[in-house]
């Protein structure tokens, strides 16, 4: 086992009603000068059954304190405009808290935004470059704007971790954000926001979490303790996704596949694991970078040829300890039996839940592949995960998923 | 799924070593004046294969601080004259941080006297029952000295929660002390100290932590996803306590034991799950109380009697319910079908490991069993409890024991 050092000091205030409960008496441990961040505005309809929108419920809330706003975040968030566009709010408004209201990229782009702030000791829009340095990690994140959220979407664990991903267009970079001092505060998580989200976007969520506990599964050194709960995560998430398919607003089903992604990133999972390089998420990383395709569908259309991949081209110990892991996951997660079986299983399940399995199917053809492979492999350290991938492996990984 | 509120901020640092590598830079955080609390010299101890005893080691790691000691803090720990004591010493010499070094027993005293020391404001030997009513609850916490520690047993998981059980011998009362304020700013958990651990005490922090999670397993609401990580966690223990007994220096299994008893008592196990009321717990708060046994031997007694008299008495849908867990709990634990075969595999294997299983076996008759029925019935509020147990319950399940 591992050595580790852990902590996860945010507070989770789960369950129906929790906003309307608790929201304000949590804000008033904070200064008045409030930055609500949001995305392209699904927080502002109104589901069938309430009445009023989750951003009017928050404006209600917090009616004696100063709001100020940054709409429009978009998923895979942008350096440029959103997250220095936020830096430039929290200098010129002097803000204490910012709550963020929305899905993880709404959450992901607030964490920058507050360690870029909280860094940064001059105007942003004339230092662009020291700011995309704090957020690559090459400066320092010294101190961060306090973080509240109230998070709308089951998928990337973001309100229980310290990391966040940020792209940067003009460079076609897609990169994670990492600092303890941006761990949110407070995460407010009601399962009744997802009754009304769209299929995809459940689906999606679900498979980024499938995948975040993968990548921490598939390792050289790990204890059967993190496999149970990792195992146990994973079928509770396949048996409740079919559950919310059927029926949208299965409060239970909803509660299960939230709690099992809030945890789904912060480490709790797999502490003493030996590290693995999270290799799907690298190679997915450039997918949506290239394309802005949905995370969640990239890493689903890349799992099970990765797997196949590192089943193909291992060898000696190495090739045991892969047979062992694929075997052991399709064994405990779908009660079926061999390394094929094993892959075909997270391939079909993921075909019939309706997520696209191929890349053609998500507008991405060959053309980019050996740009996307090379970038890769210089940037993302592969030649050193747990399957080590060169070059041509994750060539050959991509070419697989057409 | 219950609605939840939870946080743990406690950073946890793990692993062989840990100690020497990080403990100064931790305690550079804090102030000046220490007080080292610790129990009846163990860690005096120069373990085989060690050049120092860990308190030696600590000493010379905190050679700049200013050192204050509070040590002979027994099992059970007492209120009179442990905690008060303590409190003394943080009044006397204005303690900056207290940092814990020993079992839970340790750990959990050290919870109330920095609770105690942080909240009152006249002399402690002055106050004595104000410092009592603090340590009740009928009097809030309000602030709180910081805390670390380096815990050396595998049990209670007092290291990663906010609580302890405290003894005040004169009135045997044994009781719960909470607040948010007392979890540990960091804990130093280094497996190899529980290498020369009496066997009677690894098998005992076996049974507390097997019974912190049967406490919540054991209840009406409950997730898949909690199931799967209960049911884990347990199963480690199973088989890691016998890899111990048959090497005690088996490192990566005196891991995985500490890290499962690390998060026995904290609630990530059961999050969204309903309360249980602790029953075997408050029963055996008594044993200890009025015979000061072993507290995981006491638990171990209880828990085939308690799952034996709540098969056997109820009716209904709780029976049903009843049927249902005791069914899951042997199936997945044990591998075993049926209700008298899940309770006979966890005495059996309690007995197999070399835990006393009778009260007789640890020196408790029949004779105060009604007074103890009725102390607990009197205080406990386990009528209330999952399946309800009024004082007749109690002496029966008592008497069961013997």
């Amino acid at each position: 086992m591992k050595n580790f050092d852990y902590m996860t000091p945010t507070r989770l205030i789960f369950g129906k009603g929790v906003v309307s409960e608790k929201l304000l008496q949590v804000m008033k441990q904070f200064g008045q000068r409030v930055l609500i961040t949001y995305g392209g505005g699904s927080i502002k309809r109104t589901a069938p059954g309430q009445s009023q929108s989750l951003y009017d419920e928050v404006k209600s809330i917090l009616q004696e304190k100063e709001l100020f706003e940054l709409p429009g975040i978009q998923p895979n968030p942008k350096f440029n405009p959103s997250v220095l566009e936020g830096v430039r709010l929290c200098q010129e408004h002097e803000i204490d808290v910012i709550l963020a209201v929305g899905g993880g990229s709404v959450l992901d782009c607030t964490k920058a935004i507050a360690g870029v702030a909280g860094t940064l000791k001059g105007k942003v829009y004339e230092q662009v470059e020291e700011a995309w340095d704090i957020v690559c990690g090459r400066k320092p994140t010294t101190a961060a704007v306090p973080i509240v959220d109230i998070i709308t979407m089951a998928a990337t664990g973001s309100e229980y971790d310290m990391g966040g991903v940020i792209s940067r267009t003009e460079t076609n970079d897609k990169l994670a954000y990492f600092s303890p001092l941006v761990f949110p505060a407070v995460s407010f998580i009601d399962p009744t926001y997802t009754f009304t989200l769209p299929v995809k976007q459940t689906l999606a969520g679900i498979a980024d979490c499938i995948n975040h506990i993968m990548e921490s599964y598939f390792c050289a050194e790990h204890i059967d303790m993190n496999d149970a709960f990792m195992e146990g995560a994973i079928r509770s998430l396949v048996k409740n996704v079919k559950r919310v398919l059927d029926n949208p607003t299965d409060y239970d089903a909803r509660a299960e596949i939230f709690y099992a992604t809030t945890l789904g990133c912060n480490g709790i999972y797999c502490l003493g694991n030996s590290e693995s390089g999270w290799p799907m998420h690298a190679m997915e990383h450039a997918l949506s970078a290239y394309y802005d395709i949905t995370h969640g569908e990239g890493l689903a259309i890349v799992t099970p040829r990765w797997m196949q991949h590192i089943l193909s081209h291992t060898t000696g110990t190495l090739h045991e300890q892969v047979v062992e892991r694929i075997e052991k996951f399709g064994r405990n997660v779908f009660g079926v039996t061999g390394c094929e079986a094993s892959i075909q299983a997270i391939h079909d399940f993921y075909r019939q839940i309706g997520i696209p399995m191929t890349l053609n199917e998500v507008g991405i053809d060959e053309s980019r592949l050996a740009e996307m492979a090379k970038h890769v492999a210089d940037n993302e350290g592969l030649e050193t995960a747990w399957v080590p991938l060169l070059e041509q492996d994750i060539l050959d990984i991509y070419k697989a998923c057409l």
